[in-house]
């Protein structure tokens, strides 16, 4: 038997709880840029300081005009700053509020945010369920987590953590995070590569491929994280890339495909949040590819993916079991969406293509294009062949028709005509591809010794375009002379680096100088091919 | 065959990295509280910010005088916060500089953690060594983590991810981060709970009745946490805590013993980093407990360390295997650290004693060192059966001899007069404990039926007085009427919620609505007692 006690309160127990904002306070612009963290001001001396026993570092949440942010508090001391009658706001957090200076505005405790519980329990090694995963993803959405909350709920998603039917979960809050595109088209096609993989920028051949036959293909991607350039960073170089989302439709339906950054779309909103703390941990779990890639497609209406997987031995995925543990996960999420799959596992062993970061990128797009004796055929050949399994999704062509289909656009040049238009409808940027700017300090790698070619370390080419400034820098990077196979003798140029600071160039040289990347033996040594598709 | 290639600069490539700190900066101290979290402020004009491309939440590097340290940085855009020559720091950061306003300073990109990589390896499941251990307890130490590091080392290392041995490099890394102790003794003794339960102040009973035995018991004890009560709180009602090291080990040679906060000693200090990332999450899994507790004995310089673990339906242990598994891994790693341990496995049912929150637990351990006629029995018991424990590992005492003697110095006055003694060498609050000052505004919870108290709730009222305001408002917390097995008629008093202000009796009274923590049943109802040592 378990009874209720009654309460019987003393006279002074019968007082209401206080008002949660004692004394008004305005709003003060703190120009102080936190970039996305929000940060409040209140002086120590302030009475909503002292009434609710605020600290620094509290997480409080702050009113004006109807609307409500969350904000970390930093208690001021100098009235200069903020004064005792005053709420200071960073800058982000002010422009969210979107009231004038001195408006009036309010404060108070922030309350923890109501998927605590469902997080709690991940990190104690539970299965969530679908609403648990609704509640997390929303929260993380609407910036209730703390970073500290944030980083728990990825570590604890880490690995296998996650099962098959919690990845099918989490895909599917993320794409209800935000919005979510119909183009009321029967079709809509998109292609993704898992990433690793430097200068492959096969989307900015598919997409003018596909579109010009005809199949509605709004790419949007993302920049570069911890790559030397994204296809939003290289696609930057020849045009206008930050589109209001109306523009980005608008052109989708003029000219059936876009090459956009994904930014201004609220596409999986949550996913944006999440990578902010994936990316200084390089967590890349299979559960977390999979939900942050499937959700962001899904959200932007696609029907049709083919999704690229590179394998080699210094690609993401590094043996044919593991690309296959993935591709299934893949497709059993996808089919749970109700989204139509193809995933396609590549050569991974090498960059693709010559250039390695923006510009040099861009060049090798235009020269594939426009059908030059120059362009690199590595990255025509797979070009051809992701565009061709993606027209072959058309209901009119055959199995195994798709390549010659591509061959054709491309080489009759109705590929560079769409391209051309699709950069003029989000506004050029006049870039002169057949003289391509690059930076102007460069660094050339020899060969030390007669050979052959027989290892090209992605990650370590990554690292030193990165140093020699790419993707900030546009015009630096990497540009590969030689790929695996070739035949080389001493003194040999094996690749130039390319940059535009002196700092820059020297931290590349020393990255070089550690490892070249470049591993020079004998003909058998060369790794074989792992698959042809 | 793997050869080097050789490499060769362009001219412009032969330039050295450019310095680290063009143009000098001032330092400027700002004027805001971020806290434990150093920020530094930056104009968005500063040469330094746009020389090394510095973001807003970038990791920086200051230098002044000497002295590192680690900071954020947020970007100003108002010269009257911090100028184009100026380094602002945020208050906290600045004391740790130690130079005055104006002094010359840089700034530069910090270095990542030399631990990093073994971070990842720890998040991507690997067993750590014992090199790995010390490196990232180095860095933890040397607040060289962010707080999503920190959080991601604290979740990886969640649950079972430690095997016994991670958890003794672990603990052995911890130990090496901050001061260690010695204090030229045989027998250096201690005692510790692994808490949650409400009221179980023993340490304030156990440390004078050891150190009037003789032995040396220099107790260094934490603040509330998430409790409405640390023993370093309780004893704050009636002496200083926060002594210099200094003198902190003079009270010790001279009167034995201590009961003192630890923050000032520099003991194991990477646990208090890591525990601003557990407690948010929630997080006490076995080996960081095991880690943090023996740790901090380890360094306090403890040769033999009696362990309390309470067991009991709402007890942070709720079954004996639990216990025994929790026993094993402490007794491992202390056999490892060479430390001799006792763990006795306790009653944790209900809270300990009467009082909950820190001038009602004063008052009952000064009632039980009086021999007060209402002095709590269990409360009592409890300290006295661990203070026999404590005294058998003096080599004078045989087995089963301790309890007698403990309780023959408590019950002659002599426990009385050595806290007396240690109150008076840390510096006496002069706490009236006769009358002791309680929270004026009260609440009372009632029986809601007759019948026999089945259930106290450990958990709800902690709640409840914390809610009440404990431990920061002193005086308030919830006095406990009845306890576990009394027998009570409809309307008699179970317990007094004592509070200082209306809003905290009010959210103290919503919880005790919501639940009073008590259960009303029938004698056979009550749970029987798990353990009696």
């Amino acid at each position: 038997m378990e009874t209720l006690p009654d309460h019987s309160a003393t006279a002074a127990g019968h007082a209401p709880p206080a008002a949660p904002n004692p004394g008004g306070l305005t709003l003060r612009r703190v120009a102080i840029d936190t970039w996305r963290e929000n940060v409040a001001y209140l002086h120590r001396d302030c009475a909503v300081v002292r009434a609710e026993g605020f600290q620094a570092l509290s997480k409080v949440e702050v009113r004006a005009n109807g609307k409500r942010i969350l904000a970390t508090l930093n208690v001021v001391d100098d009235p200069a700053i903020v004064g005792c009658q005053q709420l200071g706001v960073s800058e982000d957090a002010f422009a969210q509020l979107e009231v004038p200076d001195g408006h009036p505005a309010s404060v108070s405790q922030a309350e923890p945010p109501e998927s605590i519980p469902a997080l709690f329990r991940k990190i104690n090694g539970e299965r969530l369920g679908r609403d648990d995963f609704q509640a997390i993803i929303r929260d993380i959405a609407g910036h209730r987590y703390s970073k500290i909350e944030l980083t728990a709920f990825v570590v604890a998603s880490n690995r296998s953590e996650l099962d098959r039917e919690e990845v099918y979960f989490l895909t599917e809050a993320m794409v209800a995070s935000g919005r979510r595109l119909d183009w009321h088209e029967p079709l809509v096609v998109d292609k993704h590569c898992i990433g690793g993989i430097p200068g492959n920028r096969t989307s900015m051949l598919v997409v003018p491929i596909v579109a010009a036959y005809g199949l509605v293909f709004p790419k949007t991607s993302s920049r570069a994280i911890t790559s030397p350039a994204g296809t939003a960073d290289t696609m930057e170089v020849l045009a206008n890339v930050e589109l209001p989302f109306e523009q980005l439709t608008g052109i989708v339906r003029e000219h059936r495909g876009c090459l956009a950054w994904g930014g201004t779309a609220d596409l999986s909103p949550a996913d944006d949040v999440l990578i902010a703390v994936e990316r200084p941990l390089s967590i890349d779990s299979p559960g977390q590819m999979v939900a942050s890639i499937l959700s962001k497609k899904i959200a932007a209406g696609a029907t049709h993916l083919v999704l690229d997987i590179p394998i080699g031995p210094t690609a993401k995925v590094r043996s044919m079991p593991e690309a296959q543990r993935l591709r299934r996960l893949f497709e059993y999420v996808a089919q749970r969406m109700r989204l139509s799959l193809d995933v396609v596992i590549t050569d991974g062993r090498q960059p693709v293509g010559r250039g390695v970061g923006p510009v040099l990128e861009a060049r090798d797009v235009m020269q594939v294009l426009e059908n030059h004796p120059d362009a690199p055929n590595d990255l025509r050949q797979k070009s051809l062949r992701l565009a061709g399994r993606l027209i072959e999704c058309s209901p009119d062509v055959r199995g195994g028709d798709g390549f010659a289909i591509a061959r054709d656009i491309l080489d009759s040049g109705r590929a560079l005509a769409q391209m051309r238009a699709i950069i003029d409808a989000q506004g050029s940027r006049g870039f002169d591809h057949q003289h391509p700017a690059l930076g102007a300090l460069t660094l050339e790698v020899r060969a030390p010794a007669d050979g052959v070619v027989t290892g090209i370390d992605n990650l370590q080419i990554a690292r030193i375009a990165r140093l020699a400034g790419a993707p900030k820098v546009r015009s630096a990077g990497v540009d590969l002379l030689r790929k695996l196979g070739d035949t080389v003798r001493t003194g040999d140029l094996l690749y130039r680096v390319h940059a535009s600071y002196p700092s820059d160039l020297e931290f590349a040289r020393q990255a070089s100088e550690r490892s070249s990347a470049y591993q020079i033996g004998s003909a058998e040594q060369v790794p074989h091919v792992f698959v042809e598709f």
